[in-house]
């Protein structure tokens, strides 16, 4: 007998139906001789609608409470599946993360998990019962609520395939998995069968969000394969997993797009120590992530220095850029905001040759220009111009995954 | 410094506003130099709207799951509460009735409290913090989320003042108290200083349902008096206690109407040992609560017997009257849904005579016509056409309350 954590995203369980579908998929599972543990988000909606009666009362509410608050989506969303299951004739019970033995510290609004004590899980799964978890939460030692922040549910399941040892970690979602590329950006893209960690934690701080990278670096921590498939239907999905030598064979495993990007420049940086690190560390100050920084080789005393911000960001830094390039002598500061980042990530790449020769090939017939360039062990990333984002995404793909079938 | 527990009904916490005023109140009780320890209810309107999230899953949920779900309800509204509080410049946390040390039995949806054990409440009064508790819930010996049934939140409330030893218990709710009579039919009603926990009980069970009378038994029994105000005003409001000799001074404390009752009445009943227990065994097997029973006495052999029923019950009792009649052989069986129950309730009967004759003389003054009586201790009540019930209620409570003042 085979135990099995299924995981369900706030579309799958976002309407009466769809709970009753989850719970049939459930149930079926067992029925195959699993047992099944399955941890559930909260309906999709819910959450923000929390948050806006949050809002409501004060516009800072303190996070203990937040979390108390938030973790009742997830608490509906487990007993509503586990009534469906009983009323079609099978036996579950839910768990809220206390309950479950999800044991946190004490850092509300983005808990990390201290460590599970599947007591009462592994009591219901000897009785022959479903377990539904509240995904998202649990206990801090000192037994107040707490959640784990975002994208906490799929933690929530790699962490109860980890400490039960689960044989397979299902993720459910509303697509059928992980693929070569944006499905709405090239319909030719196809599912991946099977990926590694660093390629998904690649693929997704370059814009395919399938999965926060917080889960999959947990996943990779504890070596725990899982499986991303959709609740809509019964086709297989994408494996993650620790990757294999036959992942090497493939150069590229994805081509993703990251749009909404900003290109900041200051110009004339004093080329001496310490110039870099206070306006990074100013920036760090404002809580905006710095994606892509490029600094050339300086042979005046003074260098330029470019760096990618998310465009929503772009008015937060202004002041704290203009005072620190005061400070540290610099010269004028461009901004830039219709920009994007394209990448291509592989394991493959550490031994295939000519990945970037042929990305550059490709956007140079499709004469785009290239504005920066970023790359690491396994991905290779430009920065480009948004209004030829998308075309350039679909040269690129067409050049790593042709399309032969003349349609 | 005092220990005051508070209560606050479903629509005290109704809105973002109500709750930012109940938060004001309790803030404001603690800054008067008092620990205070606040049970809130679910929002109204929250607990329909969970059952009815319930029955699109299944008409038929099962009781631990139903638990689980409308447990979320009280929940959300104590984490509101809590951040309001907070946001004003209070210290205040939210506790589960789990987390409050409220253990109950094992009946799901109607448990019975078996125990508090408010560890974790001493330690947040004594750190100066204020407490909000979630009414209506706790946790069975075996972990398991339960809920208390109708009127759990004011059992949360006076159980947990019987258990603190509460300088002062007060259940919040939208009215100022309760009154000699039902307001909107007896505008000139008054509302009473101090009640006796038998007498609210007999008005709660006459049709005056500002509590339910399981709280109020439980207030008797743990003898914890309390106090009955209105959350959107600073009035004082009822006492509900243990009877004074001084409250014997006043014959009668109330005057309730019930309308929607039904009468049956079923004649020629065989007068023989088993007969009356047939029929009224038969009518508990269909969960119908029966109220008044009149048996005149026999001096044919043969009597009739009348009860009464609500309303909305009288049609589900047919078939079982029917089959119960045949069997015992008795005569025909009539049935009447328009009529009404009218009673007097004051401890101050026992001592003071009269008070029959005078519910029966204003009666027949307004020419209204009694169909049936019925007495306890502390009660007289009537049976009377539905059509003249509300004439009739404002006649006795001149009676009994003489308007003196010129309006």
């Amino acid at each position: 007998m085979s135990l099995i954590v299924q995981k369900y995203g706030g579309t799958s369980v976002g309407t009466s139906e769809r709970i009753k579908n989850i719970a049939a998929r459930i149930l079926e599972t067992q029925r195959h001789g699993n047992s099944v543990v399955a941890v559930v988000s909260a309906m999709s909606g819910v959450t923000d609608s929390l948050i806006k009666q949050a809002r409501d009362i004060t516009l800072k509410p303190t996070d203990r409470e937040m979390d108390v608050l938030l973790a009742t989506g997830e608490q509906t969303t487990t007993a509503l599946t586990a009534m469906a299951i009983n009323a079609m004739g099978g036996n579950a019970v839910s768990l809220t993360g206390g309950q479950a033995g999800i044991l946190t510290n004490n850092i509300h609004t983005k808990a990390k998990i201290h460590d599970i004590t599947p007591t009462a899980i592994h009591r219901h799964l000897q009785n022959g019962v479903i377990v539904i978890v509240a995904g998202f939460q649990g206990h801090s030692t000192t037994g107040h609520i707490t959640t784990l922040g975002r994208g906490g549910s799929d933690l929530t399941a790699i962490a109860l395939a980890a400490t039960l040892k689960a044989d397979h970690c299902e993720i459910y979602t509303d697509v059928d998995g992980i693929f070569t590329c944006d499905p709405r950006i090239v319909p030719t893209a196809k599912k991946i069968e099977a990926i590694s960690y660093d390629e998904l934690l690649e693929m997704a701080s370059s814009g395919s969000k399938v999965m926060q990278s917080r889960s999959v670096e947990f996943a990779k921590k504890f070596q725990v394969p899982f499986e991303v498939r959709n609740s809509f239907n019964n086709n297989r999905g994408t494996i993650v997993k620790e990757e294999t030598a036959k992942m090497e064979n493939v150069a590229v495993r994805g081509v993703s797009l990251e749009k909404n990007q900003a290109k900041v420049t200051i110009t004339r940086v004093p080329d001496r120590p310490g110039s870099a690190s206070r306006l990074f560390g100013a920036l760090a100050d404002t809580n905006v992530v710095v994606d892509v920084i490029i600094q050339n080789t300086s042979e005046s005393g003074a260098t330029d220095i470019s760096f990618t911000i998310n465009k929503e960001d772009l008015e937060k830094v202004g002041p704290t850029l203009e005072s620190v390039a005061t400070a540290i002598g610099a010269g004028k500061i461009t901004k830039h905001d219709g920009i994007a980042k394209l990448s291509v990530v592989g394991i493959g790449m550490r031994t295939h040759s000519g990945v970037a020769a042929k990305l550059f090939e490709a956007l140079s017939q499709g004469g785009i220009n290239i504005q920066m360039i970023s790359t690491s062990e396994i991905k290779i990333a430009v920065i480009i111009d948004a209004a030829h984002a998308e075309e350039a995404t679909r040269l690129v793909h067409e050049v790593f995954y042709p399309e032969r079938e003349i349609s």
